[in-house]
């Protein structure tokens, strides 16, 4: 069985004295086994990171950005392998993975932007004679720590814009789907990048620890479940770093009596069961203001999923495919079954799926569940999983308030036609990320992704805008020169 | 004795059950009694804050912005009685003080412009039809911890701002000379301010912990010393909170052997001895290169020492007046003793300093000692004292391998007519704020104020641009509106 | 009666050859005399510009920003005094004049952000060691021509950013009007301005056309009605300065089915008939879509306008007051009774309006015309007065086209609660200031003040993030320093 | 012989009346035909850009910046091809074409940052309930008309960002070097870009004056003589068109006393002669401060100008071509012989130069002239060809007299090692583009071009962030949402 190592200063490493088994979750088999660095590999990581860095920070942005105008071209070009990849041992259908490579590439657009983003700002005669500036240096190494559910996306949102701020990069990815993102971590390479400018390490909380405690990292960016990011948060900054962590997510969206309802409910099938709703974005809360819309809402909604198909990643026609892990599949089916025994109703029920040809596969169906209220734990916790919760209100007040008062707060979503409405939701409710229409609302490249209270910490989102300044520390440059010399002819002698 | 108390909701607050002496540190003698808030206190400020959030969030921030013009004005008009209990409380010449309440309302100035500064990105048509535009929303309560040094100035580094967001406030300054700081927030309330937006409570490390640890604080701003910055940095977020927790400084000047002396000695004395060297950006080290400008800069310094006069805050023929304790001054003069038992030479030698007329008064003389090498505990740690090292080293390179490798990156200096030298140093300093022939680089209030390493917790710095993202969180809006509905003529009626 | 002169390097300048009647439209009176300035007064003034340009230019940004906080100040201080003025010459009631001011007032507070939004671009490392960074530097003399439907506001769109930005100033104000304008450039030089930075000279095309072609003018911004823009723009370019030059409007709204319509009544009778309709931004048409809205509306505004109170500036329960002059008066007139002819129901009817106590001002009541048409000269036309047409379309389509083949494009406004209507309308209509439910939507300053088509020459718009821009030009510099000399102590000795 | 014709509506168009001989400047032959466009040409192209405006207008700036990706890459993949033709018909070495080309395509590279540089400006909350954006939206169609000696490069500095900004284009290009253009514009249609959206048309003066007066046409940026760009800016703007013309130079060198000697010499070298001098920013005048280093540079350079090779384009050893006319070669010799009429001293003789193999190529050499002052012809003009006048002056002062009173305002450098000195210099310059230590400061593709005084008409510069200001237009909505509907569950029926 083929063993997946990582890859430091341009080469891989494959050393290892722990490994642990990588599934492919159509088929529920073990198809390879990654390695766990110790401590000590992921020091030599931060080692060809810390030795790389000093040259590359002193390459001009332009000429760093060469390779990030390669590197796209590179990713368009070998776009099945990466997207295969993903689907083999993430599950995905190729078509989903496809438009999270699309989005990751998207990253590496705005990368290319980095001559623009990193300007600094100049002021002449901040007094007589004196100028002052402020650059955006790069911080030195830095680290990333990605989830399983965007293999390549999520690593995307950080490296590119970390490298092109001039700094070298430690990333250590999930360990249930590695290979894609080492292939891309190969194209990289392949594209112009010098060896040891950016290193990947597989690995597990020992990894991890390392990445958080080592004083040569600066900073950590990290995606993952809250009490996660949480613990990240709060070692990577007592031990000195900046740190962003983003977490968790219960994405509500609200159904206002004056919705278009067909769009409504088209755009929530994709945005609740697509990549088994394995996405901190996905939208996992209906939420209907008045019995009449909530009716037509579920109704609509149960008659659409009749032609949900979910399979294998291979199958395109599959609309989505299996959990990531038997863990998750278990844990999603026993959120339904909560629900169900709190009170709540099953409109659709996924539960025990089987899939042609795949009996071992990690499946769970599209699930819509009704009347689901604010006391039941599959509405208040994350269940990352194909299941539409249902809350029904009296009023958008009220819906407005369960999303203001749940923990997280990634996106949301208001459906209506109603200008006031609109403006009323997007500035009052507390998410980070806020969709009128649009149930998924992650940002473009060119804007930055994050989420409010407990779904992000630190200051800084990720990717876009902020991932400049989060990648980079400012330094203010004061200058005055003293009394003429050589203008004037004097002191031409000195200091002889 | 008269008692200083709280300001809370727009009210003085004067109850209290543990109080602290406040010092007169030019005469030496207890002048009043500062309240020390209790855990409940706090929790009222922070209520307060709380609760006239929502409203002043809603207020337009160009009406907003008119409270800080006339709080400019009123600033201007009083800042004769500012600088008087400056002097009385912290002991800096009145002169001094006005530099502080200058550097101050210049933040103010800047917070004129929050309008300006605070608007969001927007972009047309991220897809078809769809827009997407980035605001800076408002974070609620957040807190800000300063220091004794500048009772006028660091709160101004935090609370124009963070209010010109649309935060409330509150601020815990330093014990030990509260009086300037709450005439400061009378002033705000008269200019305009609601009640409850901006609170003050004195204390101690009861109050900070309150901050630190009650969940309704956002974030939190500090400037102090690095173990207190350290502590405040790793409790605030492992409470999930965002905070920038600025500390210690030992800021060191290279003299080139081109520089122009004259400028380098003036220069010098003011940015040493002012303030007695309590300034987080006081130059503390001066590193020579070669014995020949090294010689020539002992004795140009010696010379112009002569005439400097140490003494109470009250008179402006003084340039500068006594430490903020008799504790800090034995700790200097410790500092001195320790380096000359090292082996440096105490050229000009400020301990047991006395003072006609003020027998009490903590004073420490100007210091000057020569040949302090890196290995001097004068040399490691920050002294917060009137007293100039001299390190002596060959090359420029050696000059700057000592900065880098200090703990501390706050700001530096290098004194060279050469444009190539000027250059290379700014561009390699493991600094945050440079100066070339300008010994306190503080960078100007549209700039931001932030050093390096241990200097710095945090990604964000203090005042200018960056306190706009430390006091705001990114709120990303992606809006499409389903298809005609009025426009075209089409369900009118709906959902009638 | 007393003359009206010039001001010039901050003194009076009261000799003239050729002066023009000064009334007061309340009474239709003479009330003074205003100096026209012939050629060599204006070279005067461009040349006591030109003598202050260079120490003005180099006083520090922030130092130059103490004048306008102290301007704003004297503004408020003198609010009175400067209304009265406004209302004496121009006729517009005075609390209207205080809107007028508040709305330059905000252009002060802009400008005293001019540290912030004059920062340059700065770029490290162009290429290896090379630096680049631009700054925006002052161009030198600047001049405006303004109009007497503002004649405080209009100006300080112009002169207190270009100041900021390092300009000297040469103003030419409306010669109907002008003793406001004389008022707030003495306010000026009473906060602290130096002498010959700001400059006013009274007078007619002799005055305007030596501005136009004195080579020492770098800049000119004008506002004022279309034939004049155009003259101004190709003159003022064909002497090789640049310009922009804001001339008439004619500005629609639509209301939609769905509008709020007592919303849209009562802000469309202050966007038509405030200040007499002699507003370039006044809402002259009002496109209602469909005969049901349209009868509503008419009606409404029929009802609402019994209680328009037409009078002498002086008395505040006034709502508007008289035209300017005789002359504009009785085209007003003309142009009621053109539309009338054109077969055009003239719903309410305001000529010969009488005002007791006042028989000889130029008075026009409010009048509401329905049933205009696209060809009649009317709607063709700007009218500038105190005239609402109503125009019926069966559909906002049709009533986009109205709009987007009129010869103006200034601003519009759209009534409407539909979301997708106002992205429709906002996105596609061919006009810069457009509102939504607003219908006035005079950008704020800190926005930028521009229509399209023939209501605007140039490329910037006025006052706001533009005025910066056209205020300043572009100067990139960049920077390489040769090999190490002092750094490595080679060359010290060079060029003795 | 083959004819060069236009592109319009993604179509060769072929047909015309009148043509042109375009020739190979290194053979002085004759070896094509340009079709002149008449009228009717013109306005076919501008109606083909009209007509393919709205849908790319529409089109999602992301999407139209994967063209400008894939043009980078064709650009890359054509190099060869391109400089080739360059090499034909202009005449300048292959490297040095390639020179141009990668500059050009730097363009394109800052093209793709189209979606971070369009971002407008939101602000929440202007008053209570009202927001306000500034969107930068396309202006129509507009016009470039570009210079011969750099077909590809200037070309590139208009329309990929133009088109960018979701304007449609038409190209006027050089007729004597059309064909480099024709490739560039036919690899942009292979890329992707929809048929219509860009045209090029050849032509003379006729095409130019319809560009000019047509209607349709939004905007013209041109580069070229100084007094081309008068006209060029006088008759746009009298056509109510914004417009930026680019004209000629002068740029002068300062070589200081303390200058690195031989950085001097070698990048003069190629700043004087590369291209044969005809670029707008070469360096045609060194101004030495002092006759001793007057003397050095003058030795150096002589020395140095013996190993430049002139010569036939085709050849990479050759450091410059030709000329681009035997017209061009005659006024330049004209210039030196009315140097030398004058009194100056031709150190370096370039006159009658023969290139073996190539006996009617239009060459001149390099040439140096020393002791060139204020007053002479060659002095106060344009020579465009591999002319260097070295003009000897007292100090630093004088030489930027010389600078500032000249009537071009382009480019300058300053050899210096001295920081007073360069900062000096850089502001007190009336020049654009400042090098200190670069002789050749054309600002990198993230900042943006232009120089001053009669070097620039208009008030945006070339390429970089000036050019989307130049290529958009504001537009700001002002927007309020009246009394709730849908949201408080009122007028749900209305407006049935």
């Amino acid at each position: 069985m083929s063993i997946i190592g990582h890859l430091i200063n341009g080469e891989s490493h494959n050393d290892y004295t722990r490994s642990q088994d990588v599934y492919n979750p159509s088929t529920g088999q073990v198809a390879s086994q990654v390695a766990l660095a110790d401590k000590t590999t992921v020091e030599q990581a931060i080692s060809a990171a810390q030795q790389a860095f000093p040259a590359w920070r002193d390459t001009p942005v332009a000429k760093r950005a060469q390779i990030m105008f390669r590197y796209k071209t590179l990713l368009e070009e070998n776009a099945e392998r990466i997207c295969e990849l993903v689907g083999q041992q993430h599950g995905k259908i190729v078509h989903d993975a496809m438009g999270e490579l699309t989005r990751g590439i998207e990253n590496v657009e705005y990368a290319c932007a980095a001559p623009e983003v990193l300007k600094g700002e100049h002021s002449r005669n901040v007094g007589p004679g004196i100028d002052s500036w402020s650059e955006f240096q790069a911080l030195g190494v830095v680290a990333g720590i990605t989830p399983f559910n965007f293999p390549v996306m999520v690593p995307m949102w950080m490296f590119p814009m970390a490298l092109m701020c001039g700094n070298s990069f430690v990333l250590k990815p999930s360990e249930r789907d590695p290979s894609a993102t080492m292939l891309i971590a190969e194209l990289l390479h392949q594209a112009g990048l010098p060896a040891g400018v950016f290193n990947v390490v597989n690995g597990d909380k020992e990894a991890v620890d390392t990445l958080l405690t080592d004083p040569r990292v600066a900073a950590v960016s990290f995606v993952g479940s809250t009490p996660i990011a949480e613990y990240i948060y709060s070692t990577a900054t007592a031990n000195g770093k900046r740190c962003q962590a983003l977490g968790g997510a219960k994405n509500h969206a609200i159904i206002m009596p004056d919705a278009d309802l067909d769009n409504a409910v088209n755009s929530l099938l994709g945005a609740a069961f697509g990549s088994s709703g394995e996405r901190c974005m996905a939208l996992s809360v209906a939420v209907a203001v008045g019995d009449e819309i909530a009716d037509r809402l579920v109704d609509g909604l149960t008659q659409q999923m009749q032609n949900l198909k979910v399979g294998a990643y291979s199958d395109k026609e599959n609309d989505f495919g299996p959990l990531i892990s038997a863990e998750q599949r278990d844990k999603v089916e026993m959120y339904i079954s909560s629900a169900e025994a709190d009170g709540a109703t099953v409109v659709v029920d996924g539960r025990n799926t089987q899939v042609a040809g795949y009996p071992d596969g990690f499946y769970v169906g599209g699930t819509l569940i009704d009347h689901v209220t604010e006391t039941m734990k599959a509405y208040q916790e994350e269940i990352f999983g194909p299941v539409l919760c249902v809350v029904r209100v009296d009023s958008m007040e009220q819906g407005m308030q369960l999303i203001n008062k749940h923990q997280f707060g990634n996106g949301t979503c208001l459906y209506t036609r109603d200008g006031e409405a609109a403006r009323y939701f997007s500035d009052n409710i507390q998410v980070g990320m806020v969709g009128i229409n649009i149930p998924l609302p992650v940002p473009v490249s060119y804007h930055s992704f994050g989420g409010w209270k407990r779904s992000l910490f630190g200051d800084l989102h990720a990717y876009g805008p902020d991932a400049v300044r989060f990648y980079t520390k400012r330094k203010t440059i004061t200058q005055r020169w003293p009394s003429a010399s050589v203008r004037e002819g004097v002191n031409f002698s000195f200091p002889s």
